[in-house]
């Protein structure tokens, strides 16, 4: 059985959702195509030779008896609309970041799920899905470590546009690892604080660049994320694990060892979509499984909620330079994780 | 438009790629299934719940005239006649190693291929689809460490079992680098010496482990193979290339650092197939991309032939202990590398 | 030309020093000892066989006409009024950490020397003699990451007594990076504060472990020092630079890579002693070699006071909280980096 | 007690071992200076400030009962006549390679040394003295990879002048190979064999270079040494022993690790000085350790004949392009291992 799969949204990431279902996993196929833009949703449906229906209005698609799941993959505000429509007609669908431009909007999604009586939503967290991750958590949770007791985590960019703003450092790069870190230790924030080290010269006039994210778990484990976006470089993203006993580091990516002009080296990857190009597959994947099999395990609706509350708080602490309280409601049994 | 494929032999490697064609890659559906023993091949329709026809008889599968593709899975010696046929019918067909079992039948099948006028025969030779290989060939390729001088390889299993035998380090453990290599280099091998190191007492009593083997090529390259297959302590495969201004070495595979009781330390493989895992997905996804496209470019039925050639040389020099020739015919144009 | 040294103090450390000046270095002799505890002083002298003068009394040791220069390797309260009695003979007087108890004290053996018109002393500050910070000094000087931005350091050992006090995180193990980081930058501290991460059971009951400090120097590049003193796994000392080009990182000790039970590793140290062992030799060379030649070039005494004003500062951040501000003296000219 | 040395020869390395014994070493003076070049020895003499008197003749110089130990740093040819002279004087020597011109001449200073009835040869192997070596080796000894059975080692230099013949690939470069494998083994070699890979464009026109010598144990390990003294890259030495249950390999000299420019990244040496400038302090104070206290226990005039024996073998077998035998005397009991 093939699973049959409406996408909403045929900008970038939806276009390349759709090659993914299209070329390269297994079992599912797009048969239905929405975009605000219909032109563009034409275009795509020609592109990758689709055999889908083009419909003109989201909730038309939504609601299109031929469709067994959705992808959300249009503008972020539009995101809660769609979502909660798919839940409105027992859909289960899969929306990229963010579920809903507020922690509230995240919430009434949450709720509305657990009303529906199952899973439904899966919020497009790929980290989770990253062999790396996954084989860093494995460690922690065999005991490889100890319990853990600080994190030390660099989140780097090469560089950044005009566009891009001090309060992306935290909706755009921070929030991986506001999603990741949690699952990795199964745990929620209860602080942030930012500090502002020297600006390097190589970021626009406007953006305060490195920061450091400074966290705190219910458990009291101390979280340093060093957000760098104009690092020249590459594309870097380091996460250390330090425990009771030993210390557990993510996996840097395989590469060639070179001895070459009197430095033994490795590359380093510069551009951010390779470096998680697997874990958009796997992540996909396991959604399409999902919905034909089990059920869904990824990420949670209540994933995008505690997220969406530990960016508010970082947002606050970018301004305040105080340490700012991170308050999350209390997590419905619904949510209990695995 | 999905590729429609027949399966001759449904041992461990025949399912594994029906498992793999029907809930890993993109594009592919297996319709037609035999098995010397029809139970098996009954058994694999119902576990991986096939849409598929039993044929009792392989050359009825391979004439079939839904089949658009042929695997040929079955056991190596009939492996010469399913191809033969397969190519008879002007039909892709993608054959495990050997793809014969001597030279002299590898270079019938190169016959009858170019015969027909076209690519239709891939070997499953799939280090050349592992990311780490490629990726060494292209720091190769693109001058990153001059001309290719030598090579120093080496091939370790943790343990074999009784019925290993001291040819099986030849032809199922270093034929896979006789494949390879040769590929990593565009080049040819003219020589092969083996030499006896002292031996360890992990192997059983008829097995001298480890070897090395010395190749030559065509352009002068000496490559050491250390073939070690009781080594204990992982499944683990080097290979270093030394060139004119510098050295490059396979990627290690991606492991989490740990810092743990007075060591620094990351994880080896003990399991050979975790370590070319996704190089089988790649192939056989490649053999299906190519026949719905723009034709075979993977290792064809004269590297097939290659090989076998190379591999009986090393069998003479097992025995001889002198330096033995590697004679192969000149590679018809047909086979000319991309 | 020997170099005729007085050592007063013969402890561990000053045992440590005189098996050095004797076995080890080059161009000095220990010609006179002292102790409190004179049976002590007799044994050292027995014991490697010096041809020295037993002193019952330190001033008079030191201002033994035949005593070149110093050695102040007594009970720590004492050291300053050794130092100041050495710079009033006009002697080079080489002292292990703490220089004085207090800043103030610091600050008075400073006065002295500079009054005397030219240095004199030399802190047991053995981290800048260190090959590893020295590499990575001199990479940040080359331009080979840019302006320095943050820096991530740790410094873990594997277990502490129960004698050790929360207290001494700061003046025992962090003034080893007090001191090296600011040699590092050639920059000043002007804020601290700690944090407290998940305690490690690890620990005796009263003791506070890990804890994190985090310091801001002049020209704003933000430090984070994890101070773990029973990491249980080894003796690790890290510290990575991040600038606005590139990272670079402290050295890891050379050590024989091991293939073995499916790990690759590496050793770790577990005795401190081992790490900065060859750092003592070439600080205490140094000492010799610029008192008989172009001067001392090593930590000065206006690095003793630095570092005592920063520890100051850290142990009430301890205590507050809150992020304490570090203030130092105007430094005097006499005390200007090279 | 200081010991009195005489020093034969003020070349380069006369001279380097002479700034070592008077600036860096502890316990050694020299007094005594000869060379054929009585200018250049007068030049040595006040360069280093020594208070030493200059000899005409070396045979005085062995003979001046101030002398208490010899180092003969003079032209190879005339090695083996003063170190048989020390030997008749009953004075320890330290003699750089070669110890003597041929095998024979070796033998004469063992059988010379046995007469005398205790040991008075070092031989200048400064690689025994390596740091790294003797952690490879102390890991073999623990059992840490069981027993060696391959060694995989390379001798790489950036490049050679055009003086550099063939055969000082093995006199000049394997020769410390030939002496620190068979330490590192405590065996001795029993063949020797040399294949010629494909040339390097940058070696110059007279030159075969790479060359790898494939050498054979007693004990039937078998060793592959890569000998390329023009791979551009660096000065680079690596040696792998390949052992029952695991590998080690040879540290890598320590070295920041930078990440800059899209590549992680260490430094490789290129000058050989710098690669084991320890060990040559470390083997001449070992030798003045010896001669003041216990004996000496570095490579021995045994060592010295092992490494002529197996030069000898390879030279031929570069020449035959055959297996060539090497035939060593019976170790006399006098040079048994410790």
């Amino acid at each position: 059985m093939t699973l049959q799969i409406g996408v909403i949204g045929t900008g970038a990431i939806g276009q390349d959702h759709i090659r993914r279902l299209t070329q390269t996993l297994s079992g599912a196929k797009v048969i239905a195509v929405n975009d605000i833009d219909a032109q563009r949703a034409r275009g795509t449906i020609a592109k990758y030779e689709l055999d889908a229906k083009l419909h003109e209005d989201p909730h038309s698609l939504i609601a299109d008896a031929g469709v067994q799941a959705v992808l959300v993959t249009s503008w972020g505000p539009t995101h809660e609309a769609f979502v909660l429509a798919a839940i409105a007609q027992g859909k289960p669908v899969f929306c990229e970041k963010p579920l809903a431009e507020t922690a509230a909007g995240c919430l009434r999604i949450a709720d509305a799920e657990q009303a529906s009586g199952r899973r439904l939503v899966q919020v497009g967290f790929m980290r989770q899905y990253d062999k790396g991750y996954r084989a860093l958590r494995e460690v922690i949770r065999n005991g490889g470590i100890g319990e853990p007791l600080m994190l030390h985590c660099a989140h780097r960019n090469p560089t950044v546009g005009e566009s891009y703003t001090a309060s992306m450092a935290i909706t755009d790069t921070l929030i991986h690892e506001l999603d990741v870190l949690r699952w990795l230790l199964d745990d929620d924030y209860i602080s942030a604080q930012v500090v502002y080290p020297r600006r390097t010269r190589n970021a626009h006039a406007g953006l305060a660049d490195p920061q450091i994210v400074l966290l705190e778990t219910a458990r009291g484990v101390r979280i340093d994320v060093e957000v760098f976006v104009n690092c020249q470089y590459g594309y870097d993203i380091q996460c250390a694990v330090i425990g009771e006993t030993g210390t557990a580091s993510l996996p840097e990516p395989s590469s060639v060892l070179l001895r070459s002009e009197a430095r033994v080296s490795s590359r380093i990857l510069t551009d951010w979509k390779e470096r998680f190009i697997d874990a958009y597959d796997f992540e996909l994947q396991a959604f399409v499984d999902g919905v034909k099999g089990r059920g869904l395990s990824g990420p949670t609706a209540w994933d995008g909620y505690a997220a969406a509350v530990a960016a508010d708080s970082c947002l606050l602490a970018q301004k305040s330079g105080k340490v700012e309280t991170i308050a999350m409601q209390k997590r419905p049994a619904f949510y209990a994780p695995d």
